[in-house]
């Protein structure tokens, strides 16, 4: 019986730690989605020369996918920011299996959202950067430089957050299966 | 005692059925990849008109996008076939508990890559039909009909492949917080 109790205590810490784990991926993830909105959704270049009918103009918006980019980085941003509040419950109660179901539920589908903006938009920064020659689209970097910079560089905090909403899944699971 | 052992038993018999319905998922999510992969990887449209230099083909490896989107759906679909034994196995031993962590592990892996497979295409699809007038990109869907066609049925079976594998996740973890 004693040792049955210490074994549940190891097991506790070690859910603890699974848990401060889990908080800390999820602030990361959190900045990482909305350093990633931000990025692409302030980006707007103007190029210098226009003539007398057209200011050549590139924004984020002129491509809806990168406009679904930005709208699935917000959401998963908000989510993180929200479930970090249930991350500090589980450091506290370690045992908690609920409330670990309802994450991993969500962190599935989150997973799915940021994965799906991050990839759709990473295919257009390829056609940008390269073009096509079957399709006949150009590559339009040569002209946009920065604002191809700017949309490169975005995608980078989506891609970290997707690596670490894998991670939280596992956890989450590792966590359940260990109680 | 008794009561415990009735309460195994029904707990034995809701797993039982969750495996039951992870097989028939994991089924339809290979045959659904299988398809997606087929219909992507076999589209070739050759135009009845060329000049004499040029006949106009369109085929999905002109567009490295597709290319992905074949090798991921065939990767996910191999893995679902491989993995039904594992599943079967979970039929029979309704209480085991490592073998649905690895599925967890590599469901969580392959929802990544089919959704990242499927989002990428779809995007590299929405442009074939509409065009971006801003970037000057022409949609190719006017002259490569039935080539659109295939290129955007081929998505559906991806899809599908995503929702189930975000459905195995959850049952996986529902049949281990259950034991």
């Amino acid at each position: 019986m004693e040792r049955e109790e210490g074994s549940r205590v190891v097991r506790g810490g070690v859910n603890k730690g699974i848990s401060v784990f889990d908080f800390v991926l999820r602030l990361m993830g959190f900045m990482g989605t909305l350093a990633g909105a931000i990025a692409m959704g302030t980006t707007d270049e103007t190029l210098p020369f226009f003539t007398q009918f057209i200011r050549f103009r590139a924004r984020y918006s002129d491509l809806p996918t990168f406009t679904f980019f930005v709208v699935a980085n917000a959401i998963v941003s908000v989510y993180l920011l929200l479930s970090l509040p249930l991350s500090i419950f589980h450091i506290v109660r370690s045992k908690a299996k609920g409330s670990r179901m309802i994450l991993i539920f969500f962190d599935t589908g989150m997973l799915g959202l940021i994965t799906a903006g991050a990839s759709a938009a990473a295919a257009i920064v390829y056609l940008a950067h390269k073009g096509n020659v079957r399709a006949n689209w150009l590559a339009i970097c040569q002209q946009f430089n920065s604002f191809c910079e700017r949309i490169s560089g975005a995608l980078i905090g989506s891609f970290v957050a997707m690596a670490i909403l894998i991670l939280l899944i596992l956890l989450s699971a590792i966590a359940i299966s260990r109680r």
